[in-house]
């Protein structure tokens, strides 16, 4: 039996502090207690975002934060314009499809990102009240230029909504500086803590793009915004799994947030070392996320069952590729915890299995060409 | 510093054996061991609804199952009879309005239960397509008749759906023999569970009273439907909850079903004999339920503060009355792990600060009382 290690771009590993803290007390979300660790995740969340707005915390996995900022901001025949590249970005096309908004779907082939001047003229063209993108699209592991494509939805007057799933507390990202309205995270990525707590962030000024209340619901902002005020959520909120967040956001601010991201920058750039070395190519076509290592599966050797060999031979999860993509990558990921050195072992493994399926290389090339850039990497003076 | 009890009618106590399942293992939700968690749940829960229907997953609280059933069954201008005896009640109306229901509210005051008669009128009057119930109404302590009202419910035509989100593993329900098509759940309640997944048993002659496919939504039944029959889930699911489920369910088939109910009813028991014994009334007026005991504060001494107090200067976590109700009732649940001694301490906390506030009483009448309820419990041949 292997004690499974998580290199999965979300859920991620959970460290023990986080499971621990998750369990080791019980309250009652109307209770002093509780309202301070509301505090506690709102505060620590709007340093992650960098807004000054408000955190709403929803029972849900991150796909209902998506949903709930489409019910909150789309309105029947509202023009949106979605930026997709990957399968996160068409949720938010298929979200705003069913609550009815007039889509315009500007898309580009998986693993590429977009063109700045092509947004530009889908803007004008389509003049949306909404744009939707996405930063981390893990399902192909490119990251987007949220800073630029924001810039541009609000010189248009849009609303820009940005799913942050995979980039909070990962790569930097800076919620008012960049004029982004609605921005959503979940527990279960760079927050370290289990499934089940998303997290919404809602600029100050955005709050004029929120419908007007629409009855009880769910997912109705005004409802959750009330009670935000009041240190609290409407539902019974997943509390173990928020004790988990609160833990993390302490780790996180022990660690400081920019050597968070320089973290997670060291370990993409050694786990890119070693898939390179073993003459992989990576799928995203340009900027690589910080958050995983998505890797075209060679077609020169059998890869099928790959993933689950790495799960039950070397106790390693990893994921494989979503929809098109299933069969045709794996999909490294390094959020949270992780640390470059843990994915020389990952990396490794998945030599070995496809050495075993003909791989032509000698066994520790990939750990070899990772322990070179994490050593130019610490070096001072040398790029990392 | 206490360790915290939690006697409140959901949240409830977390056994350390549910508490060390979450964490004690991570997984992915596209694997093998996630196929295994959710048909254990699966199969366990049909057992607790007592159906041969499909048991949907949700990342939800309580509220967000209930919203996701009327998303699903719900059409504009649809007809609904809600029968409302509380703010679980109401909650159905405020949902089905936000769907545009056509919403008749027949509501009786809270604590009260229905009479069958009075439904059978309002039946006839409304012909509704779906009639919405509460088995146990969580905000003032009653426990409805919901195999009447449901067989009512089904002989006017109407989708039965209730909220059964305090009784499942506390009071005997069974699903299919009563005609209940929808019927919903959460983790925090009898499974013993953290919060964080919410379960709706669909009744297999259910699927043809949800509505077609709307697009794609969080809550659409049949995308959750697609997942289940191939033992997963859409979204990525609470997974360290569900852990904890899978072991709740081990625990309540060890000590069997029957025996669960007969434990939560003498816990009720012997909860209700110390309040008598206390001179202090249930509010509910007639059929309170085996999940909690809800007291009407006495009018003769002051109660302000009472709950905090309990928890502060005793550890016992009790609930307050909600909305109308605050200030006017507390709750002491018994939901899940709790035993009846386990009631004593607290009746006695309870009893202690109330006679420092002038309630006429000798210590120990909680406690006397209540060992005498369980001692004739015992005893084999008289009344429990």
């Amino acid at each position: 039996m292997h004690d499974v290690a998580m290199f999965t771009p979300g859920p991620t590993h959970i460290p023990l502090a986080m499971r621990m803290a998750s369990i080791s007390r019980l309250t009652h979300h109307r209770s002093p207690e509780f309202t301070k660790l509301h505090d506690r995740i709102h505060s620590g969340l709007q340093s992650l975002f960098a807004t000054g707005g408000r955190i709403l915390m929803l029972p849900a996995s991150g796909t209902g934060a998506m949903e709930a900022v489409v019910a909150n901001v789309v309105e029947p025949d509202d023009t949106v314009l979605v930026l997709a590249a990957g399968k996160y970005g068409r949720r938010w096309a298929e979200l705003c499809r069913t609550y009815r908004a007039d889509v315009r779907l500007h898309e580009v082939p998986d693993g590429a990102t977009f063109d700045a001047a092509a947004v530009e003229r889908a803007l004008r063209d389509a003049r949306p009240r909404h744009l939707f993108l996405t930063h981390c699209e893990t399902s192909t592991g490119a990251v987007h230029d949220v800073r630029t494509l924001a810039a541009l939805g609000r010189e248009y007057g849009a609303t820009v909504v940005a799913d942050t799933m995979t980039s909070i507390a990962v790569e930097p990202f800076h919620m008012d500086d960049w004029g982004v309205d609605f921005a959503v995270t979940a527990s279960h990525k760079g927050l370290m803590s289990p499934p089940g707590a998303a997290f919404v962030a809602v600029g100050d000024q955005a709050w004029e793009r929120v419908r007007p209340a629409q009855g009880y619901s769910y997912w109705n902002f005004h409802i959750l915004r009330a009670s935000a005020l009041e240190s609290t959520v409407p539902n019974t909120p997943p509390t173990t799994t928020l004790f988990a967040v609160g833990a993390a956001l302490d780790a996180i601010e022990a660690e400081g947030l920019t050597q968070v991201w320089e973290r997670h920058a060291r370990s993409a750039a050694v786990c890119r070392a070693g898939v390179g070395a073993l003459g992989l190519e990576l799928f995203p076509r340009s900027a690589p996320s910080n958050a995983l290592t998505a890797v075209r599966l060679p077609e020169r050797v059998r890869t099928d069952g790959l993933v689950e060999e790495l799960h039950h031979r070397f106790g390693f999860r990893v994921a494989g590729g979503q929809g098109g993509l299933k069969g045709r990558i794996v999909r490294v990921g390094h959020i949270g915890a992780v640390t470059p050195l843990q994915l020389m072992p990952v990396l490794t493994a998945l030599e070995m299995l496809l050495l075993e399926r003909g791989l032509d290389r000698r066994p520790g090339t990939a750990s070899a060409a990772m322990a070179g850039e994490l050593w130019d990497g610490l070096a001072p003076g040398r790029a990392a």
